[in-house]
């Protein structure tokens, strides 16, 4: 079996509905121009407040993809 | 333009929902008091068990918010 | 007042929905074999992709119970 | 069951006693102004040295309290 | 020389007196089931609040014991 | 000597000028309501981006002040 | 697809040898009693000296197995 | 309004004047390549000793830059 | 001397033989695309396990590689 | 008022008492040969178990002195 | 090429002026008794308030030194 | 049994065959000056690489030895 390589790429995708879907809006982004998408870690979750609510939720998040040969 | 200073207060919302709605609890009750509420941050997520299952969620949150003068 | 001593468990639960499936998963499953759940607490977020998706929530927490005596 | 909301609050609490009684000094101080303590975290433990030894010890503490509605 | 191999518990040791005490009933506890206790390393000291006093110090703990063969 | 109690107020000071800067105008803003303020540390700095220069440095610094009696 | 859950387990591999090796034995010793073994992390790596060489090499590592419904 | 995803690079800064220039540098050679540049967090400071002088300031950058669709 | 900018990718390099290998590989596989490779970081050291054995380890790396002008 | 500089020193203090004793012992001994010890900081409480019971507690501290000129 | 050993020594610099100043200050006194400085690194800015100002900033580095044989 | 103290050293070794022997050289050099060197942990590992290749390891550790009386 070869030995694969994976590139990481830090994102940060944002949502005005949740935490959830933050990280399912910039996974979905990425994927339009990262092949090979294969695991994700969340690793901070911030947002924007206006007039006493969240306005939107922003979630970094590190993408692993396999790099291709 | 002038320079600005937020300040930043630590809270713990809660639920019994889920993570996002501790948040919003929290966020909610803090803007009672807080004016110009402008960005927030989820520290930690823990929460209660009762009969092996969630009983409450609750949310470690740093709340960013803009001095008057 | 009887000084309790608690155990801390460290599991992963997972789910095809969300963090709030996933931490719901993995407390439902370990609450087959421990009893006195007590608490629990997020450490770490991170999931499975595929076709460009998220196909499983992997989500990390651990997990405080009451020892009897 | 209402969605309680505590606030959380950094001091620190000073003793030339230890460790134990620095945070004891320091939680007796804010319950002079703050109402509904529920719990207390150690975050940081430091001193001031003088002719070699411990002059004082300097115990960061965050506490927690019920907001009241 | 053989290679030992050992395994790390984590608990939660308490008392109404201090931190010293909460790691010592912890580990008094914890010494009724496990054998080979080796070392122990303090990962968190929190605690419980009541009338603006400690009403139970709570240290979180490793303890690591070697496996028999 | 008295045991003194410190509480510990953090606060985002901003400048346009650099880190330096940042701080020190978050710790006059400060200094206009708390008193006996006696040390801060900084604990993350960032800024705002705009046209690809530094548009503002903002520096999130913890501050201690002396609590009367 | 069902939704799985992992119980992590935490040991210290040795060897005289090196950090690979004692990674190793302590999987190869934790395999006798855990099934289902999925994945590892390395934690922290430390060392015994004597007269002025490494006695042996001592690798915490978290291990991640499925449990079995 | 529509939720924009960002995307996180991670630069060194270098300057011999000091943390600010070498901050500044950084982010006018990476505004070269990228567009939309939106914030930036400093992670770590660094340099290079020469005759027991800082012969030049290292700053490691993360610069935030939104997406265009 | 001019000031250099670098920047900084993190990959995951693979290897059945171990963490040096893992960490070899990696940089071999990112050589091919990136000049100017400077230096490296090992930021997490994991892995796969089947059958009770390492089938291939993950070691996460920062490389550092100057930006060319 | 002249730059000062410190210079900080890392030990481990032990006791068979508990931890605060393990600091004042750490300190007492660095006192010998270190002059002009301004502070302390705890990093890190560990210990060797025996029969079951801490035999002795070890205490990692930090501690700061001024240089003299 | 030989296999140089570097020490690293942890040092605290003061100014009254800003952060870079207080880097150089306590580089520039630990070059007096230091041979072979390589590198520094900033690990803690802190410093003291007097009247609501800066007083003096306290700026933790390490600073790595080659070893001679 | 008396109580011991010990010091802690922080150094870097480095080799250009791998993380184990960065290790073993750093140790072996460190002995040529330190008796009674007890234990080590390893802290960082980073490197140098040219033409695409790791040039040399350089692994930070800490190194406890115990204070003679």
């Amino acid at each position: 079996m070869s030995n694969h390589t994976y590139s990481i790429s830090e994102i940060v995708g944002t949502s005005s509905e949740g935490i959830d879907a933050a990280v399912r809006n910039g996974i979905a982004e990425a994927a339009k121009t990262l092949r090979n998408l294969d695991w994700f870690e969340v690793k901070e979750v911030r947002g924007h407040l206006e007039n006493g609510e969240v306005a939107d939720w922003q979630v970094t998040i590190k993408l692993g993809f396999r790099l291709e040969r």
